[in-house]
């Protein structure tokens, strides 16, 4: 682990740490600042550039073939676009012409697996770059790290000096998209799986079916998809489309087929399957609902057999996730002939029932050839070892079925559509510091997927709910555990998010285009501004604040908020630095009072445009908010820096309007009145000033603000 | 005539135009102001409102098919993604509880067509908005209309009572799109079409070969598309894709298989049919190239023959283009045996060889059932008149055609690859006012095609270059003649342009989207202030400017530059509000002071930026550029407001460097110099007002500063 201390280093979040390889001396004022994410395994920086010129070409030694080849074409086009060089001739005739020479050793496996090599080595000299691999996958890994190497400055483009070995931590590192809830075009998958590639995720877990929509054709059963999902489905033709484009950046499609919950689409077309007779209808709610398969009839178990044959037959992936999840067996509990059968053979109760569900489909799924995946509700004793659980529990659960020897994946801790901000998902690690497993139980946690939900995501705000924050979960599913440094992720996560911008994802530019369309009108200022330190309340707390079904648009004001606010990190950081320096509050003073000052200043104009918006009502009382909030804050920062305290009086006022600004509206909540609340204390906690040093003062200012002294 | 001029009061540039329907005496202060784009034939606005609820319906009356229903479906998604309103039932029981009907007499053509009806009436009262059309195409494009009525205020959201009676001026409203240069995927097309529709355009002009691309799978000639286009080409089944995209919006896709000349890439893989022997190579260049069919050889006739036959029953459309532009005859000149062929047959010339040439594909498009469209240089007395002639060389050219009985459409004055402003494409008339022809004569002209020549546009700013320019044009070929006025023309076209992003046309977030790349960073405001003020150079000039082939990337500042700066009309319209305030300069002198000095104060971010981005590298003297002419804009409006004539020489210094400033750089140029340069003259100019009336020292100043007295 010696080497993956030192990459921590090498990108570490000092921005002049030099980096000298093995016995070479540093040189002084050499700095160098990599923008890797994931941060590799290992990285030596040394001195000296390679320039990166409209002479650049690419050699391919050993093996090569047309996959190979299509990706180095997809990142030759990146560079030209990032550079603006013109790339006359692709292919160098011999290597000692090439800026990139990429040595791979083999294909690698066919179909992308669990357990392909994705190593590589990147050794970039003043005149070379070379890319070793021992498989086409791992030159993709590497080609990506290429790309992210490139930067500028007034000499022009060029790549540092480095030398880089780099494997994963983790085998499965997974993007899951729920498509039931809402369907997602093909273009949205493809873009999603080129991002994914660019931050070096390895798996699409495609959530097909829902109680919402039943979302792959059957030609076995075109009931399925005809009459469970609107019309809104991927053909067998687009499935492999989709299939191939992964295998091409060396992601695999692990298809998920929830059952025997979370199938009211399934049961529009075929009802007899059901546990309940029925008629059903595609459900338009958001929840947890009844229906569920009949778990007694053998009926049901050949329909099963059937399509999953089918289902495996289309995807070659290994394993075939089978959901398993929030199954609460409300139908079984009301049909008298599944309650005798349950009686007859001794199951006694609704979980022993759905495990005896599990044992018939993993027979199914080992006559197709597939492994099973399934959510935590799946594990029991009888199951095979090769089943794999994925957690939405947490790593104690995970840990507690490696100990049993089972394979398991997290995605507790990674839960994207929850809003919650990216620090907090790169908290979460599959096997934590404390953990204490084996080395040999551990290698049963194979990584974690990051779970994109359905219930509030279109195809105009999906990118922005994924990303950038899932790079920050590439990089711990993929970097030495010890790659933890906070601050040194938020440096480089607005650098790669750029970067996925190349790529056709949207989650940038979509925020304006949403408040244009709100608003009727290009001018957009306030709306931005008042956006930008709004966050969508976090949890599964929006359905309860905005009541909506499938059929609710997704083009509110909370739609065009993203999780994470920067401006409010940005904020967080100068009222920090403005309190630092007590007892005179001149650093920062003038930052604080000019984002105060726009945010206050926004309000007159944001009332006009809301007036002729009838979609923009619900921001009429965050516009109130959003001046009496900033206006607090400014008479705060006045205090401060006259250095004279407000009554207690003003103090309590000010913290009930900033409690009652601080409840969420139109499922938004403010991220900068943390920091506005550390302002108010600090301006009354002046007087304490004398008495303590600045630093414990600024300490109790702290602890007065945070929430657990409300 | 006379609704038609009623129409233009009802969307007139006053802001408060009360328009009564007959009979109904004009309530005081109702006001209503229309957004429609292209303004219909018959406006008539009455007081009330139709309140659009999230119990809106719909309810169709006598003919309804499946295109109708998904159009209708397709409005109700974007109806509901603007007003966030959840719509829970589509379609109406029953036509009382229906907020629109649609009432269709039949489905019109089955395949889209020059003759298709496209009249529609829609009755909107303050209970029941009523759709009437003919033919299901006619309901469509109502339905835009509809959409483009939604208007709303504290109230809601609400349609305002009117009457409308529409038709198109002209039948053939198109848009043509070069993606031979550079191919466009899908999804580009597709948007462009839904775009297309938006606006009331019917015909998909797709020039699909070039010397740079051939562009089309052709599965008789494999060579063409395998070895003429990079691997970029459209395979049968995708064109069969975008021709039914098209249908279901009532749009006729015209291919374009451009010949003799424009055929390099024909003959990368068929040398065989070229006038020399070859070889070739896909070009990379933009210009006008050698490489001809070969017309003289009976193989080339037979391979053309196949050829066209196959595409012939690809595309539906009547008409066929064969393009026939630009063939300089050099490579005939080369060839001994095509002069023998020319002497033998007495073909005085390249001309007359040509001519010869478009007979021979006349009867070979005539066995296929084909009409020929070709551009202004296929015309010859020979020809019979069912030919379309296309015409770039002007409105007289189309009515010479027309007198001579043959159809024309008018591209002349639509070039929107040139980046002129959308003013000037909207004053290009097929028939302009001053038209000698007779009645019969006029219905020769068909109408007119915006042409998106491909050499600078990639996926990424395509839509930049069509839009929104293009409503404008789609306006001047549906609306009656006399609808020309330009503010107005101005004041719908951001409403216009905001709405078009629901079809995910990109025109608007891409911009900023380049910036951030080209910066590698978020903080663009700098930059965002410097393209704001900048246009692509104009014409042809962009090629000389910033030397560039088909593998340049298209990713510059001028690629995130847009024509007709909307910052430069605001600037111009405040500086004129400044001088029509003479001899007091107060009004708007605080508007335009705060404009300059945002320019001016750009400067030293835009310096930082520019030092670690060597993409920006060409940005450096426009930056220096911008600071300085915002500097002279500030000395001249303090000389106005102070009302102190400056020196002489401090004009002629200013003058010259503004003078300098102008000069295009990176192939752009700074659109708000006129502006400046008449603050500096006026200034200069101070003494003589007290010898003028305002109104004439006005005059004086805006001919001194027009850039014939240059």
């Amino acid at each position: 682990m010696k080497t993956a201390k030192f990459a921590v280093l090498a990108v570490g979040v000092v921005s002049t740490v030099s980096i000298a390889a093995q016995g070479t001396k540093p040189t002084s004022g050499q700095t160098t600042q990599l923008n890797l994410m994931p941060v590799p395994a290992s990285v030596q920086i040394q001195p000296g550039r390679l320039a990166i010129t409209n002479m650049f070409q690419v050699a391919v030694r050993n093996y090569s073939d047309a996959r190979l080849q299509s990706a180095i074409k997809r990142m030759m086009g990146r560079l030209s676009g990032r550079t603006g060089l013109t790339f006359t001739s692709g292919f160098a005739p011999d290597e000692n012409q090439a800026t990139l020479v990429v040595d791979c050793a083999g294909p690698g496996k066919t179909i992308p697996s669990l357990d392909e090599n994705e190593t590589y080595d990147l050794d970039v000299s003043d005149r070379q770059a070379r890319l070793t691999a021992p498989t086409v996958v791992g030159a993709l890994r590497g080609l990506e790290t290429f790309l992210q190497l490139l930067s500028g400055d007034r000499d022009g483009f060029h790549l540092a000096v480095v030398r880089i070995h780099d494997q994963p931590r983790f085998p499965w590192r997974g993007l899951f998209i729920d498509v039931g809830r809402h369907y997602q075009p093909m273009q949205v998958l493809k873009r999603n799986l080129d991002a994914m590639a660019a931050v070096k995720l390895n798996v699409l877990h495609w959530h097909l079916t829902e109680n919402q929509g039943f979302r792959i054709e059957s030609k076995k059963f075109p009931n399925l998809h005809q009459m469970g999902s609107d019309g809104l489905y991927y053909t067998q033709d687009e499935a492999r489309e989709i299939i191939a484009y992964a295998a091409e950046r060396g992601i695999r499609v692990v298809p998920e087929f929830d059952m025997p919950g979370h199938t009211t689409a399934w049961f529009v077309g075929h009802p007899e399957l059901a546990s309940l007779p029925g008629p059903y209808q595609i459900e338009r709610k958001a929840g947890i609902f009844d229906p569920a398969l009949d778990p007694t009839r053998e009926q049901v178990y050949k329909f099963l057999d059937t399509f999953i044959g089918e289902m495996a037959a289309l995807f070659p992936d290994q394993y075939l996730h089978i959901g398993g999840d929030e199954n609460e067996g409300k139908q079984w509990d009301k049909n008298p002939e599944i309650q005798a059968f349950m009686k007859q053979k001794g199951l006694k109760d609704n979980h022993a029932l759905q495990a005896y569900f599990n044992q018939r489909i993993l027979k199914i799924l080992q006559r197709h050839k597939k492994k099973m995946v399934g959510w935590d509700e799946i594990l029991q004793p009888e199951l095979p070892k090769d089943v794999v659980i994925q957690s939405w529990r947490g790593p104690t659960a995970l840990a507690d079925a490696a100990r049993k020897g089972y394979d398991g994946i997290l995605s507790n801790g990674y839960y994207i559509d929850l809003m919650y901000p990216t620090f907090q998902h790169y908290a979460a690690d599959p096997i934590p510091a404390n953990s204490t497993l084996t080395a040999e139980e551990a290698k049963h946690i194979l990584g974690g997927e990051a779970t994109m939900w359905g219930e509030y995501v279109g195809p105009e705000t999906i990118d922005s709910r994924i990303w950038p924050r899932t790079a920050a979960i590439a990089e711990r599913l993929w970097s030495p555990r010890d790659v933890t440094d906070v601050d040194d992720m938020y440096r480089r996560l607005p650098i790669i998010s750029i970067q996925l911008e190349e790529l056709g994802l949207t989650h940038e530019k979509n925020s304006e285009m949403l408040l244009r369309r709100l608003a009727g009108s290009k001018n957009i200022e306030p709306l931005v501004t008042l956006v930008s330190v709004l966050e969508p309340v976090k949890d599964y707390r929006r359905g309860e604040q905005r009541p909506a079904t499938m059929l609710t648009p997704l083009t509110g004001l909370v739609d065009a908020a993203r999780p994470d606010s920067e401006a409010a990190r940005r904020f967080s950081t100068i009222v920090d630095g403005l309190l630092s320096d007590a007892p005179r509050f001149q650093s920062y003073a003038e930052d604080v009072r000019q984002s105060l000052t726009k945010w206050r200043d926004a309000a007159p104009e944001l009332g006009a445009l809301i007036d002729r918006a009838p979609a923009l009502g619900e921001a009429q009382p965050l516009a109130k908010d959003l001046s009496d909030i900033a206006t607090i804050g400014l008479e705060a920062t006045s205090y401060l820096t006259d250095g004279v305290a407000p009554t207690p009086e003003w103090k309590d006022t000010k913290l009930a309007r900033l409690e009652q600004a601080a409840k969420p509206k139109a499922a938004l909540e403010f991220a900068v009145i943390p920091s506005i609340k550390q302002l108010v204390i600090a301006a009354a906690e002046l007087p304490s000033l004398k008495q303590l040093s600045p630093a414990d003062w600024k300490a109790r200012v702290k602890s007065l603000a945070s929430p657990q002294s409300k």
